[in-house]
């Protein structure tokens, strides 16, 4: 996977992640990253910006970087895990910089799993990886082919498992987040799908006092979030 | 100002606000709208693709109307206005993106007002409008040259400002949000400016556990807001 831009290739190299490849524009006159590079000893090629701008259709700010695609993690061993406590499904997410700045939510509010569907959802990509601030390589994210069924797998192993809606629901601050909890993010347009909604324990609505009756699928999720957070930490 | 989208022609058609021109594509056949401009009796025009595209680099879906532009209020009338209590600042952002969706909470939680400074800080253009889902017309938004004088008239009619910040900071839980408040937004990468931070009554931090130490600025907005409306509503 291409990743790009200095704030990642920052972070990237700070934490001594794999890097395959950097390339970098000729004039690229970061001192603090051509030093990481330096030190890192990772290949590096240095191209006309023609080149890059071939390369990236993004602002890559003179700096791309070819790291190993995301490992996801195996369902069963999410399942297993003790540890694991909260998790946040993604119910066919379409924006990559919603889904950027959820995994980075996720990653600071300390969420111990994601879980997203394989179709017609957006994977992990450049711009995931440069609005999740780096953060995606320090989550456990897990690719499921079915989410109704993988509710069910949550469900047998003891999580409550909450979702947003507008109708029948209560106001999010009155549930109990104590337990283990899945919590469910819909997608931006339409929300959480009916087959989803069923499989909920509660469902739960922030409240609204505009003309509008939603919010940004990514401050949805990071109310939210921390609402969890609030009754566990 | 020319916005687009079927999302933001559905939403000003309906509200009735005042719109100079329609221009859609040759081929655009969404009912609804067609059936709003028809009963709206606005201009229209009927373009190709290609000219469409040339008025709008943004995805237009076919449709690009021209509105008035936003109407700023006076900060005057809204400090002397006694039905406005929940203010929020905003600290020099840039991305529209950012921007769209905090006025989208603002306006779904029932914030009384949005002051932004008048330089280096995006200005309300089309994709600001798009990512507000139209709502950008449904709030009291201001617009100053200077957030710090702007800052001490607003304490001067009372009202207790909180920013938010990682050092000598408070959990955001901790802080009491009744009467007049005067919310702080900082920038995506620096936060914060220091001399408004200084006329902060208090300095707030949402707290953390992972590897980051921030959060995406609308979705920490998003935090914030609600977490004022909660000690309000």
């Amino acid at each position: 996977m291409l990743v790009y831009g200095k704030n990642v290739a920052r972070d990237l190299l700070k934490k001594n992640k794999e890097v395959k490849k950097i390339i970098i524009q000729d004039n690229f006159d970061d001192k603090e990253i051509i030093s990481l590079i330096e030190k890192s000893k990772i290949n590096v090629k240095r191209c006309s910006k023609k080149e890059i701008d071939h390369l990236c259709s993004g602002l890559h700010q003179g700096i791309i970087l070819d790291i190993p695609d995301y490992k996801y993690y195996d369902l069963h061993d999410i399942l297993q895990n003790n540890e694991i406590n909260f998790v946040v499904l993604l119910d066919h997410l379409e924006d990559p910089h919603n889904l950027g700045a959820i995994i980075r939510t996720c990653e600071a509010a300390g969420v111990d799993a994601i879980i997203l569907p394989k179709d017609r959802q957006v994977q992990l990509n450049a711009t995931v990886m440069k609005t999740s601030v780096g953060t995606l390589n320090d989550v456990k994210i897990v690719s499921v082919s079915n989410l109704v069924n993988t509710i069910e797998k949550l469900k047998k192993e003891g999580f409550w498992v909450v979702g947003t809606s507008l109708e029948n629901s209560v106001d999010y601050r009155m549930i109990d987040y104590g337990g283990k909890v899945a919590l469910i993010i819909g997608n931006e347009g339409s929300g959480i799908s009916s087959l989803v909604e069923k499989k909920c324990d509660y469902l739960a609505k922030i409240p609204m006092y505009g003309t509008t009756n939603s919010l940004n699928a990514s401050v949805a999720a990071g109310i939210m979030i921390y609402e969890v957070i609030r009754n566990r930490k």
